[in-house]
């Protein structure tokens, strides 16, 4: 069966447009989420444009900052610093990566963690380990929340996840290893030092792959029954269509597909998950 | 082989005294823990009694302020912040269980991450997550600096964790999987909800168990040759000891000994390891 990760954050961003109405005539304002944007990498121009999209459709005012590529860490410390005392910002997301010359861990740290709607700052990575998550990056909370969506109970079950990167495989281990709602898997968070993969991912009840790189898992290192949540989106090359290049997961689809008893597609599964959970911890910045 | 963590721990306090010698002349003061203590716990005396002893021993000023089992929050929160802003007081550590009146994880917060020895604030567990620590919890430290010790090398191996506590399994399983030295293994975190626990332990090359319950794990749990950390110590009935009773780990000691090719006692193996690198914070903390 198909993930229909499409469907289900359509769902949930219609879900959202009506819980921020009530939000915006309690505030007697929208929801306030700032974007910083450094330089012009052509990915985050994507991304930030499908962000201030989203913010739009549910009814949150989307403000984008832009500063040149060669911008100093003083000044995006200080834009940060001035956007943490303004009491209408309700969220402040600093979009990744940065320019090579500034330090996103540093820059990362001046968010308010009330604001910090991406999770990422040292504080929200505690409280996510100690069991009291304030803000969870939207990859790892889009990702439980079609899990929870589709009926899927973790309570005992075999996750596996591949790839361990702060954002995607390190917080998701932590949350589904944990005691909160639907959790209490048992979980082994494989990576690129992992020796004989296949011995793990042939066991997994569920399987969570965001390696960055296609093909990672293809349908035999699947158990036969297994959930399958591809994470990645590669770019490959596919003379067949006319950009040139199609887009793929980290998982072989067709070999895997045989295998799976439910799989998300490569794009339309977990990708429109990420941009609703943020519209998510938007709303909830507002309580904070 | 049996992990003599009692011997380590000798050649690790030997150490630290001449390390707390150098600091002691630089600072014109030896370094200064200081140990919360409240009601009387007949555990905690001992603890607190055990870890004053090693901080005569290595050259590290101990001091204990007590409270009446009925103390307020306020009064604990105000004794911290003294602390807190005390220059002279390097480390605060609070004893824990806190009688059940008391919120313990509301009263670590207010402890400086800075002399948080025990590691045990947000902060510190989130820069834990973040690969960048500074105090990690001394149990867990303790249990690195044995293998360590060993000559093991955890890259690329299966670690299986049994017991996922903030204070053991928990910061165990971020450090080994993660990037820093003497990690990246693949870890499996098991723990009460886990079903064929013995699916999991099976295959480990590393078996750490910390469930704090006798015989969690047997020989027949175990892999032949691999290496077994066993963190519990409990006690049971033993009509033919003076007290009436013995100290055991969470692992079946002389099944698993005819598997393992490296396993720790109970006592004498994770115990002693456990104070020498509370002992390692404190000096640590002088340098914050």
């Amino acid at each position: 069966m198909l993930i229909d990760g499409k469907q289900i954050s359509k769902n949930i961003m219609e879900e959202l447009s009506s819980e921020i109405k009530t939000i915006t005539s309690k505030l007697g304002r929208a929801p306030y989420l700032s974007i910083i944007l450094i330089g012009n990498n052509p990915a985050s121009e994507v991304y930030v444009r499908e962000k201030l999209k989203a913010c739009k459709y549910v009814g949150i005012f989307g403000n984008l900052t832009r500063f040149d590529s060669s911008a100093s860490e003083e000044e995006i410390e200080s834009d940060i610093k001035k956007k943490n005392d303004n009491k209408d910002v309700d969220g402040i997301l600093l979009q990744l990566p940065l320019p090579d010359h500034l330090d996103s861990e540093k820059l990362i740290e001046f968010i308010d963690p009330n604001k910090d709607v991406d999770g990422l700052t040292t504080e929200n990575i505690g409280l996510l380990v100690s069991g009291n998550p304030r803000f969870v990056p939207a990859t790892p909370l889009g990702i439980i929340e079609l899990i929870n969506r589709m009926g899927v109970e973790l309570k005992g079950r075999n996750v596996v996840i591949v790839g361990r990167s702060k954002i995607v495989g390190r917080p998701l281990s932590i949350i589904m290893s944990g005691k909160g709602a639907n959790s209490n898997a048992t979980v082994t968070l494989c990576h690129s030092w992992t020796s004989n993969l296949i011995d793990f991912t042939s066991q997994a009840d569920v399987l969570i792959v965001s390696t960055g790189s296609a093909n990672t898992i293809n349908g035999s290192m699947i158990k036969k029954g297994a959930i399958v949540i591809d994470v990645g989106i590669n770019k490959i090359e596919d003379q067949t269509k006319k950009s040139g290049y199609r887009l793929v997961g980290d998982v072989d689809f067709d070999s895997a597909k045989t295998k799976a008893s439910m799989i998300t597609p490569v794009p339309g599964g977990v990708g429109p998950m990420t941009i609703a959970m943020l519209m998510k911890n938007v709303s909830l910045s507002t309580q904070l």
